[in-house]
C-alpha cells in the first residue's frame, strides 16, 4: 500500500515513520521543504497509485479546510481522504459533502497518543462508511497499537464519529489530569506528612484504582523534577475541551469535573488579571471595608 | 440600659456608635487604648451596673476565645455575655459551658452588614435561650435595621444557631459574589458588543431579577473604577466559607456554587505558582511534548 | 403614542396592560383570538399610525424568527421592529439584516422582571442605533421602573447588546437562585440546630449582605411552604443559562458558579437515570463489589 | 512469618488468602463464626509467636476504634499493630497514642485495590517509624503487586501518611469515575452519531491517553450491561472523599474535580427531593410564574 501524508509536524512525521516501518509506503507532505518528501500537493497526487489515499495530519480549523478543498481538486472520483486531526466533528460533514461532490470519499479519524505514539501506536477512532473504513484498514492496523484490533481502534460511526468520540476522549483527558493535579497540590500541601510525594505516585502504578497512562508519565514528570519547581503553572487548552462542553450544553448533560478542568485552564492564564476576582476583590472592599490589593 | 463592648475594630466602633445614636449607654474597651474608654477587662466588668451584659466583638479564634475566658473571671452569675464576632458555631458550646459552669449567660450573634451598618443597621442572627435572647433585645434592636424586627433579626435557635446561621449566610454571600463577577467577565470580554458594562450593572438596580443590595456595591465599585484597573484579582477567604462547606460534607448537602466561589479565592491567590496546574502543564507536556511555560 | 404589541402571553399580556397604564396606545396581536385586539398581523400594521412601531414579546427562536418574517412582508421602509423576547443575541444579527434590506429598523431588547413587571417595572437592556433607540425611549420608559432611566433601563450597545445582556443577567441569576438553594438545603440539613428556617431568610431581607430581591422572592415561597414540601426539585432551564455558558467557552471565560447552576438543573431532571451515575455505580461494583441499586 | 488479621469480610478473606499463597502463616478472626480461624481476639493473641504482628481489617470508625482498644489489653510491648482499613489519618495519632503507651507498635496501612487485589495484589501506601515498616515489610511484600516494590508499595512518611495517602489516592478515584461517566453520557447523549458507545470505550484501551485501569474496568461493566440498563444511578459514597475536601479547605487547595464528584454522588441519592432543587424551582415559579412539578 502506498499513501499520501499532509502534514508533517510532530504528529505527522512520527505517524510517516510508524507506518513506513509497518511496511506501508508513505508519501510526505509538508510546507516546511526540509522534511517534505515533494515539493506541492500537486505532486503528492501525482506520485500516488489510484485509487489514492490521502491522510491529513495538519491544525485543525482553516489550516485542515484549505488542504481538503486544495485536495478537491486535486484528488478524483474514487480516491479517499482521511482527516486526522483535531479537528470539531462538525467540519466533517462540510469535508464529505465538498469532496463527495466530486465522487471522493471521505473518513474522520480521531487519533490519540501523542509522542508516545510512533512506538507504543495510537488510539484510533474514526467515523465514516464501512466500505470506506475497509479501504483504509491497513493503515489504521498500522497506526494503532499492537494488540487485538477492538482495544485500540473503533469504527465508531458514521461521518463524524471519529472526531466527536477523540472529543469526549480529551473532554475525559482534561478532568483526569485536573484530578491527579488537585491530588499533587494536596499531597504537596501536607509534606509535613507525605514525606514522599513523588513516591507516592510512583507506588500508585500497580494494584491501586488510580492507576492509568496518566500516572505513569507524572511519575515520569516527577522523577525528572520532584517539586515540579521548573514550570509555570499555565496551561494551555485546545478545542476538543471547549466543543466537548459546548456539546453537553446542547444536549443538557451535566459535565461538573469536565468543564471544571476547563475553568482551571482559563484561569491559570490569568493570574491576579482575572476580572471576576478583581469583582470580588471590588465587592469585599465595598462592603466589608476588607483591603485590596493594587493592580 | 449600659453594656460592654469589647473589641473597637472596624465593626466594633461603628456599632458602639449606632447603640449610644440609639440610647443606649455603651463601655467599651480594646487592647488599644487610643480608642478604649477603659484601661482593662476588670475596669469595663467593674463600671457597668448589674447583671451585667458584655458584647464580645473581636476577631474570631484564639483572640475570642482569650477575651471569653477572661471574661468567665471578670463576671459573675447571673451576668450575660455575646459573642457578636464571626466565631465558629462550635466555639459557642465551647463558650456555653465555660461560661455557664460561672452561671454565667451566653448568647451567640452573627453579625452581617460591615461598614455600612453604622448607617443601615446591622442584619443579626441569634442563638441562645429565649429568656437570654429577650435580656439583649433592646441591644439587638438598637443594632438591627429600621423596619419590621423579623426582617432583620432572627433568634435562630439554641445555643450556636446564630453563629451557624452567619455562617451560610457567608457562604452564600461568597457564591452571590462570584456569580456577579462571572458575569461581569463575560460582559467584559464581548467589549466589542456591550458598549457600557458599568452602565449595564447600573440598569440592573430596578425590575430586574439579579438586583441585589450586592449588584448596588457592583455600581459603586465600577463609577469609581469602571474597569476595575486599580485593583488585583487576588481574594482572601474568611473561615466562614470554609466552615459552610465543611458542614456540607459532614451533611451530604451538593454545594457546587459555594464551593466554586471558595475555590476561585484559593485559586485567585496562587497565581502561576499552583501545584495542581503545574502538575497538568507537566502531564501535557509528558504525553503531547506540549511546550511548557518555564517557572 | 400608539404601537403594536405581537404575544400576549404571560408577558406580553402584562406588558400591554402596563404600558396603556402609562398612556401609550397599544394594539396587541396573539393567535390567540381571545386575547387578540386584531384578527391577523395585517390588520395589526393597517391600523397603526406610521411610522410604525411593533414590539414582538413571543417564545425566542422559530416562533420570533417567524414573526420577524412575517413583519417584514407586513412593515414598510422607516418603520421599527422591537424583538423583546428571549432572543439568543446572534438571532438579532440576522434580523436586522432582514428588516434592513427593507429599510426596517430594528432593536433588540432584554426584558427583566417576570410576572411582578406589570406592577414594579420591567429591568430594559437595548441594542441598536442611538436613533433607533431614541424613537422608542417612551415606550421603555413606561415599561421600565420608577426612579431614574439609567437604573432601570440601559442602551447596552449595538444590534444584539441589549439581548446579550440580558443572557448574562439570567446566567447570574441561575447561580444566585442555586446559591440560595444550597444555603437552604444546609440550613434544613441542621434543622436540630437551626429552629427556624424560613425566619432566617426573612430575617436576611435588612443589613444583611446577601439581601437581595430573589431572597424577598425566597421568604415569600416559605411562608405559603415553610418545607418546600408542596414541590418537586425538578427545574427547567431555559436558553440563556446555556447560551451564557456558550459564550463563556467561546471567550475562555472561566465560569464555574453559572455553569454548576446550569448542570444542576441538568441534573435535577435526571434523577436516579443518570448516565454518569450509573457508570459510576457500575464502576464501584466493578472494582470494589460494592452493591449497587437495580434500575 | 505468622500473624493475625482481624476483620475477613470482603477484604480481609481475601487478603488471608493471598498472604496465605505468598507463604505467610495467618491466623484470622472475625465476630463471625462461620470464617473465623479462632473464636475470640484473646485466643489469637494467645496463638501468635512474639514479637505479635496483628493487622487490623475492619470497618473504619468505631469498630476499628473498638478493635484497637481491645488489642492494647490482648498485645504486649513489642508487638506490632497495623491498622489497614479504610481509617481516618487523624485516628492513627490516637492509636498510635494508646498503642505506644502500651510498648505497642503501630502503622498505619492504606490498601487499595478492591476485590481484584487478592489476585492482582494490592496498592500499598504505609506511615509509621523506619524500623516499625521494616519488621512488616514481608507482609507487605505478599500484598503488593508483582513487580517492582517501588511501584505498588510507598513508606509515605510517619504515622498517618498512609491513610493520608490512601484518603487522596480516593479522592481522584472519585473523580476519574466522574469524568468517565460524563464523557459516557455524552457519548449515549448522541447514539444517533455515535453507534457504537461500548466499542468506543473498548477501544480506548491501548495507545490513547485515557487508558487506565478504570477504564478496563469500565469496558466489563459495558460488556456486561451496554446500555447500564440494569444500574440505578444512586451511589454512596465512603468517609475518604469527604475527608479528601475537608483537608483541601483546611489547607487552602482549590479542589473543583474532587468537590463536583463528591457533590454528585450526593446528588444521585436525593432525586427530585433535593432541597436545593426546589427552591430553585419555587424562586423560578415566585418570580416567573413558571409552573412547578408538585412533589
Amino acid at each position: 500500500m502506498h499513501i499520501g501524508l499532509v502534514g508533517l509536524g510532530k504528529m505527522g512525521n512520527n505517524m510517516r515513520a510508524r507506518l513506513r516501518d509497518k511496511g506501508i509506503e508513505v508519501t510526505g507532505y509538508d510546507a516546511n521543504p526540509a522534511v517534505s518528501d515533494v515539493a506541492t500537493l500537486a505532486d503528492l497526487a501525482a506520485g500516488l497509485p489510484g485509487p489514492r489515499i490521502v491522510w491529513v495530519m495538519v491544525p485543525a480549523g482553516d489550516i485542515t479546510a484549505g488542504v481538503i478543498e486544495e485536495l478537491s481538486k486535486e484528488l478524483s472520483e474514487g480516491d479517499l481522504v482521511i482527516d486526522g486531526g483535531n479537528s470539531k466533528f462538525t467540519s466533517d460533514f462540510a469535508n464529505e459533502k465538498l469532496l463527495g461532490d466530486k465522487g471522493i470519499k471521505y473518513i474522520d479519524a480521531g487519533v490519540s497518543g501523542g509522542v508516545w505514539g510512533k512506538e507504543n501506536g495510537y488510539g484510533l477512532m474514526v467515523g465514516g462508511s464501512a466500505e470506506n473504513v475497509a479501504l483504509a484498514q491497513p493503515i489504521f492496523d498500522a497506526l494503532r497499537p499492537e494488540g487485538p484490533r477492538e482495544e485500540g481502534f473503533v469504527h465508531a460511526g458514521d461521518t463524524g464519529a471519529g472526531h466527536y468520540a477523540k472529543m469526549v476522549h480529551n473532554g475525559i483527558e482534561y478532568a483526569i489530569m485536573q484530578a491527579y493535579g488537585e491530588g499533587y497540590e494536596l499531597l504537596e500541601a501536607r509534606s509535613d506528612l507525605i514525606k514522599d510525594v513523588p513516591g507516592t505516585f510512583k507506588a500508585w502504578q500497580r494494584g491501586t484504582v488510580v492507576r492509568s497512562w496518566l500516572l505513569e508519565l507524572m511519575v515520569l514528570a516527577l522523577e525528572s523534577d520532584p517539586k515540579l519547581a521548573e514550570i509555570s503553572g499555565y496551561v494551555e487548552d485546545s478545542g476538543e475541551g471547549r466543543w466537548t462542553l459546548e456539546e453537553a450544553i446542547n444536549h443538557a448533560v451535566p459535565m461538573p469535573t469536565i468543564s471544571a478542568s476547563i475553568f482551571a485552564r482559563f484561569v491559570s492564564r490569568q493570574g491576579e488579571g482575572s476580572p471576576t476576582m478583581k469583582a470580588v476583590a471590588a465587592l469585599r472592599n465595598q462592603f466589608g471595608g476588607h483591603a485590596v490589593k493594587k493592580a
